[in-house]
């Protein structure tokens, strides 16, 4: 079977090596020369809209995915007439706009902090004024990591954050104070079956995630996976899931989804019976899936703008290397370690030396 | 770093899956347009003598491997001189010769099964009456999967056998009635760590390796880390080494060495801390060795001539499935399955499971 994927990044390189030993192979569509997942598979060159491109991954494909939420529309359109498209193009519109995302949440009755679109200063100031401070604007497409979003404390931020975001669809949401981020990874496959990995608590550096942990046996757990499952059936989601979440004493309120596999599930690789590529992958074939429970204590360390020397990685007790192949930029995810450890004590150990190596 | 590899079978694409995580790109020589490695790197297509091959391949490679022992002298000493080739040229001449790999044995005092070298049917004869019978004649270069051997039981065989395999160099064995087949599989890297994976026990059928069974704290282990040692010490070795034993009460025979990570190993992708693919890779590059221990009770069966359904493999608890990605052909290793369970019982029932579907 042939996978074509939209995106060639470390994601789609991931896929790829969790489907060679499935007997898949596999196709990218990436603008960029470099694209990490370049070498397992047939690159295509091109942007996401350009229709040559689209018509050779559809033709080249059984099933097509994607890496990120942000493929233009027009083009999940023009492969779902050609192709098997999961997840479809609802998860999609709605995974790359946070006001339908927080709507839907809604709708669900999933607690959310609370938001409102502002397409106006007015707007805004009206929003604030609803909302409350602190609270954060953001552009409702195409941010991520921490990019086209600011806190607004006083009231005076309102004309400067309108200045740096305005001019687009932008949402205000309640400032939460949390007291950990955690995320839920689901998958589900077209016949219905649905399964549920032990949730990570995720901590960021500068608005990018740092360290995921999986807590299995989390007291959230249950919470999360009635949140997550609901969002699957009702979009009636093909693929990994990803939602991540704030917990606010014994509140769970929900922040976003990601329609894909996800950073914080990176632990899955070496952490967990079947990795969430795997099980992306099954369920877009519609094959049995595989358990999500944790083999041992893990998590997972990214390596963000610099990459440690290979050599240092890989003398650490217990850590596996995950090594995208990119080149270095500030900011940019490089690779990642997986920590599997026989206990909290070892897990944490693992962890310090990999944070001391950055 | 670029690896080159000397072929571009199962082995390489193994180690390709998993050097893509340590940062690795790859190079695979193979004469075979459909080479199941190739769509993981750069496919040179040509013979394992032409030079020009060889030159690109020594180009594209800072350390150049191989999957195969029967790689012609030749292109091991071109390759040699032109970039860094591990293992080294001398371990796969020995490892190509049934006579030498049996005479550096004995030197180092491993116990090996009677031997002596045939090269005329008067030799032969003499060989029969010196060894005994029955025997294995078998020619002392090319041989796997029981391919270039014959047992002889009676006088009478002498005769068929010579016709059967004469005019090349034999060896002539003395038959061992073994109670089982283990090998042992160590890596040693440039610096002269060495770690040891437990033992495999393991089962053929037609002459070809059908389940290697992971055996933890077996009784022969000190005993197989001593001969394989001594082999690696005295070679120089740098990569992944395999021995193939027979128990024989409490004696332990070494029938032959593979200079290479080897099929009764593929167990280590998911039943070891780090695989068996990760250390050869490791053990070329010079880097710290990972550790070899089992994570759980660990098998693999062979998929040979025909795959079961991937739907019906993935579909059974604790298993892992490896499509080789290639053409079906009686007697082909086609893929594998591991299984990784919690104990000996539920190893047994997916190994019986495996089988079944077969």
């Amino acid at each position: 079977m042939n996978i074509g994927i939209v995106g060639g990044g470390q994601l789609a390189r991931m896929l790829a090596l969790a489907g060679y030993p499935l007997g898949l192979r596999f196709t990218f569509l990436d603008p960029a020369p470099d694209a990490c997942a370049a070498p397992l598979g047939t690159h295509l060159q091109g942007e996401y809209d350009d229709e040559e491109m689209l018509k050779q991954l559809a033709a080249s494909s059984d099933v097509v995915t994607y890496e990120f939420e942000n493929v233009p529309e027009s083009a999940v359109i023009y492969l779902s007439e050609h192709t098997t498209v999961h997840p479809g193009a609802e998860a999609l519109a709605v995974a790359r706009d946070r006001l339908r995302e927080k709507s839907l949440f809604r709708e669900l009755g999933l607690d959310t902090p609370a938001f409102l679109p502002v397409d106006s200063l007015v707007e805004l100031q009206q929003a604030v004024s609803e909302i409350g401070l602190p609270a954060v604007l953001k552009t409702r497409t195409l941010g991520y990591d921490g990019k086209g979003q600011a806190v607004l404390r006083e009231p005076g931020d309102v004309a400067t954050v309108w200045e740096q975001l305005g001019g687009v669809p932008l949402i205000l949401e309640g400032f939460v104070t949390f007291d950990r981020e955690i995320s839920v990874i689901a998958v589900r496959r077209a016949s219905g079956e649905v399964r549920f990995y032990p949730v990570a608590e995720n901590t960021h550096r500068d608005g990018i995630l740092s360290v995921s942990r999986c807590r299995s046996a989390d007291a959230m757990q249950p919470q999360a996976e009635q949140y997550v499952r609901s969002v699957l059936e009702s979009l009636d989601y093909v693929g990994v899931l990803t939602l991540e979440l704030f917990q606010a004493g014994d509140r769970l309120l929900v922040n976003e989804m990601a329609p894909r596999v996800h950073n914080s599930g990176h632990w899955t690789i070496e952490g967990a019976a079947v990795s969430q590529f795997e099980n992306h992958l099954r369920a877009i074939l519609d094959l049995p899936l595989g358990e999500t429970r944790a083999v041992a204590h893990a998590a997972m360390v990214n390596f963000i703008g610099t990459m440690p020397a290979s050599a240092e990685v890989v003398s650490l007790v217990d850590v596996h290397l995950h090594d995208y192949g990119k080149l270095p930029r500030p900011g940019r995810k490089l690779g990642h370690a997986t920590v599997v450890a026989a206990d909290e004590r070892g897990l944490d150990v693992s962890i310090e030396a990999l944070l001391s190596l950055r």
